[in-house]
């Protein structure tokens, strides 16, 4: 048996010293994180199932029997990982897959506790299984933590320093933010909010940190907002001089992060406090006294549009990524030859070529740069066990990104080493195509990304070929990479595609075991022109960095997809060049030729 | 006043004899038909407001005031007929509406009773009503139907005689169909049906008749299955010996109509019905006793899904509407010259050759044909009002279809008459490509047509041009030519294009005042191919009838569309020559000449 054999024999313990017959542990935190800090990763100490991201997965614990949860992205690695460990693999996707709280409705027996630590589940997702488990004649509690107890070693809360978001930077004041958000709140019926998502708070207060969540700066808090009063709940061990400072000319009251329990609770009667079921835990929601309004996605959609100031850093942010892959590529043309290339030293030469940029805070995310038939894996991460060399003919693709303080940039690029194979070059060819597609979009005011998306598709379609993944996610300003609420997906979604949304473009074709193909760039909502019928938008691309020539074929594009291809490379060109030695803008000059028809 | 004072003052001395404050009068029958039977349409004499086609519109009736809610495309016509009838119009939608069950919430003292007559309510519209008027402190009566009485004229039932759909179009037995009906509601949960809707009947029974809705061949009538037992509840005299001996032969009881409601309530307790809550009216509902389980939408997709014996039936169909339109067409461009033509002399002429075809049972909606500024008009219907010559240039927009014995037929085709303009050829040509986009379309196995819309629409897009219709819409067999569940709108609709079902494809561009364009074939969904992506889906175009090669420009259509249209052309020549006279033949031939590139 592992290490965590002996986490879950006090765990059974304390259940039993409790009676609590069941318990079911999240993976995520009080603030609904994809990518929860070390302290609320109690799952992945229980299990011994973990990966340096965060991984999706839920333990059910009960006296005799364990199991854990997780997606067919997982299947592999926890079923290796969960072996010896007392916990049993479910799946909670594909065919196989079965419904968790369905198992435990089915299997335990009747009268029996079922507990969560209320603080790591959503008040929509506790709500749901409280009302299916009641259905089944089960109790449920929602206050059992006992991880403290049980694992002394539990890494603590992050501590890391908060630093201010230039406002000359990010064009908006905290003021002006936070009556927006007031206005919105107003708007939704209610006079205050509790705000528990933290990408929401950053961008509220202006305040960023490194390292509490892996590739995005944003910090562990809650923030209070009425018309009255402003306050920051937080560890006070993360405020400098200057943020306190910042704080303090916007009006926020600063409290101790676990005073937000007792706070909440005190609040009087009639207060109308907006409450978002999707982000506020159940164990803050349970010490609701007042009077709660459920909605917030007014609130949330603020952020998805960029002001000017935003865009203008966007600019800047791009110009500096596209400089990082300049240097990247061109390492990566010159050393491939060598054979001594590996996709983890490659993952590990491109974190440090954008980090060294003194803004560029961290990697927007962890990067998927897969070879040959890992290209063909959509999550793939490069491990020590998976590593292979970047040798020879192949396809490389690489999705990757940079939180700079100017903006959050996630780009795709997906290049031939050695010589391309007639197939690569057709299907990378069908993949552009589809990309200048929703590139080249003009849509009337109130379209929705669902709409949009079957035409970055169309092409492949036309070959019986496809991809199983969105076509765009919204994109953060320093803060998620990840964003909502719009998205470019065949998944119903109601949010219009919006002036000032900054959106990904990414088409792709996998072929598992032989090669993948992304290409993905960036895309903001832009005004394209008034008429008789209304509104109309379409996008600006304002990702740069060249597409491999060498894998598009021209004779199966139209006069104007090339002419979109030419003008795009001559920007690329005209705005990188500059900042580029007299190297690299030649080597430049030589990716960015028109294309030849 | 008008004749309808009369019906409202009795209405009212009713209402005051039963203590009833507010009257809700529906606009549709017991079977929630689009275009219900004269007998239902209590509105119509009660306000004034009508028209043959039926129309959208709603009466609420108190002792003081009465007013009448109808929609955007009514607002100048319910204006017109409402006055001096003691209706005041109220709109539905647009800037202006009101919602009819707040205004009574809003309008009506507490405690005071609001009846409607719950034959003419669908389950989930009345139970709607009924929550907001609970909450508004407002008590709800489902049994109010004083309709006989307060109009000695009142129209009676219609007594149509019925026909058999031969099985050798429909290519499945009644006993096929109700075993697959039977099916569903198991998978549903559920072990017997209640059939209130006129098409899910029509396609049961092999049945039809003429006349009791215009322009569908439906029959008023309940259907009951379930493992042991049918039921037609119907009115006798509409039964021949034929239809007789056709139910017999499928073990079908008969039974009156209004005995539908006392069967319902004698079902046993523990019976599991299925109960469509949209398609069965409240008063009926009223009736169960057993245990309703709402559903019906795998049933009423059945009707969706056309066997290859139907899709044979269809090609018929079309061939014999193409030689229709071949002789409409070429009367207009004989005698436009002559100057004596009408749009209401064009759509009698054209429902005179349509149905001088022996199948062709009656036209499936009143024709659209609109000259130059009446194109623009999506619901027009040319009236002794509205007339217009058609003489000299403009553009004719002629939609209009048949209900042959072999399928439902829909097209729309706009012609040039005299010489068309630049701006005309331009957005003839911009429709066209959005057609084409749909018709080649090629699709994986799920997809939905909100997820395919925007491909018809790109073309206009780019040029800051729309169209505010659906592309397209589901059609029926000999039934309804507006049929569900599919549809390739903007609009959200979750149900995937399957291999079988007929589908309109009809982009249009409308300039109020000036003209309107509008292309609309039938396309069905058929397999395209099936790769390691999964299986995928294409259209296959059955409507026979040659575009209009004088507004087509070439210079903005790709080689495929240009392709795409020659290819169509030579399918229709081919295939309507052999029907056509020589002269007919010759004609065809010059407008299905390959287009100049």
């Amino acid at each position: 048996m592992k290490k965590n054999f002996e986490y879950l024999t006090r765990l059974r313990q304390v259940m039993a010293e409790q009676k609590i017959d069941v318990v079911i542990i999240s993976g995520t935190d009080p603030h609904q994180s994809e990518n929860p800090p070390h302290h609320w990763r109690d799952r992945e100490w229980i299990t011994g199932f973990w990966s340096t991201n965060g991984t999706n997965g839920t333990a059910v614990v009960l006296q005799d029997q364990a199991y854990c949860w997780t997606d067919s992205r997982y299947f592999i690695q926890a079923e290796e990982q969960l072996a010896d460990t007392g916990f049993k693999m479910m799946k909670e996707d594909g065919p196989e897959a079965i419904d968790l709280i369905g198992w435990i409705a089915q299997n335990v027996t009747k009268g029996s506790t079922v507990a969560i630590d209320g603080m790591t589940f959503s008040t929509s997702l506790a709500n749901k299984i409280q009302s299916e488990l009641n259905a089944a004649n089960l109790k449920f509690a929602t206050d059992f933590a006992p991880f403290d107890i049980i694992n002394p070693e539990r890494p603590k809360r992050p501590l890391n320093k908060l630093f201010v978001h230039d406002e000359k930077i990010v064009g908006e004041s905290v003021d002006s933010k936070v009556n927006r958000v007031i206005e919105q709140v107003t708007s939704e019926g209610a006079e205050a909010i509790i705000m528990a998502s933290l990408d929401d708070i950053a961008w509220t207060t202006n305040l960023r940190t490194a390292n509490d969540i892996s590739y995005s700066p944003m910090f562990v808090s809650y923030v209070f907002l009425s018309n009255k009063q402003r306050i920051l709940f937080i560890d006070e061990e993360k405020l400098t001089d200057e943020v306190k400072a910042h704080l303090n000319k916007y009006n926020f009251e600063i409290k101790p992060y676990d005073a937000v329990l007792d706070f909440i609770a005190s609040l009087p009667e009639n207060t109308r406090l907006l409450v978002d079921p999707d982000k506020v835990s159940r164990g803050l929601f349970d010490k609701v006294r007042c009077n709660a309004v459920f909605g917030g996605t007014k609130v949330a959609k603020l952020k998805s549009i960029k002001n000017d100031s935003m865009l203008r850093s966007i600019d800047t942010a791009m110009e500096k990524d596209g400089v990082a892959l300049t240097r990247f590529f061109m390492m990566v043309e010159r050393e491939h030859q060598k054979g001594e290339l590996t996709e983890l030293i490659l993952s590990e030469r491109l974190r440090e070529i954008r980090l060294s940029d003194p803004s560029c805070v961290d990697e927007s995310f962890a990067s998927i740069l897969g070879f040959k038939e890992h290209g063909a894996i959509i999550h793939y991460e490069a491990t020590e066990e998976s590593n292979i060399p970047v040798v020879g003919d192949g396809l490389l693709l690489v999705d990757s990104g940079g939180q700079y303080i100017y903006g959050t940039t996630d780009i795709t690029r997906t290049v031939a080493l050695g010589t391309p194979t007639a197939e690569e070059i057709h299907d990378y060819t069908l993949v552009l195509k589809g990309h200048i597609a929703i590139a080249n979009a003009v849509f009337p005011e109130g379209t929705t990304g669902h709409q949009l998306d079957a035409m970055a598709r169309q092409y492949l379609w036309k070959e019986g070929k496809a991809y199983y993944h969105g076509t765009g996610h919204g994109i953060g300003f320093f803060i998620n990479c990840h964003e909502g609420p719009q998205s470019i997906r065949l998944n119903i979604n109601p949010t219009p595609l919006e002036v000032g949304m900054a959106t990904s473009n990414e088409p792709g074709v996998y072929y598992e075991g032989k090669y993948g193909i992304r290409t993905e760039n960036i895309i903001i909502t832009v005004p394209a022109m008034e008429t008789e019928f209304g509104k109309f938008f379409k996008f600006k691309t304002v990702t740069l960095f060249p597409y491999d020539r060498r894998l598009i074929d021209t004779s199966i594009m139209s006069d104007n997809e090339i002419q979109w291809v030419d003008d795009y490379h001559k920007m690329v060109r005209d705005r990188l060049t500059p900042l580029l030695t007299a190297e690299e803008a030649a080597w430049m000059e030589t990716k960015t030729q028109p294309l030849k028809r």
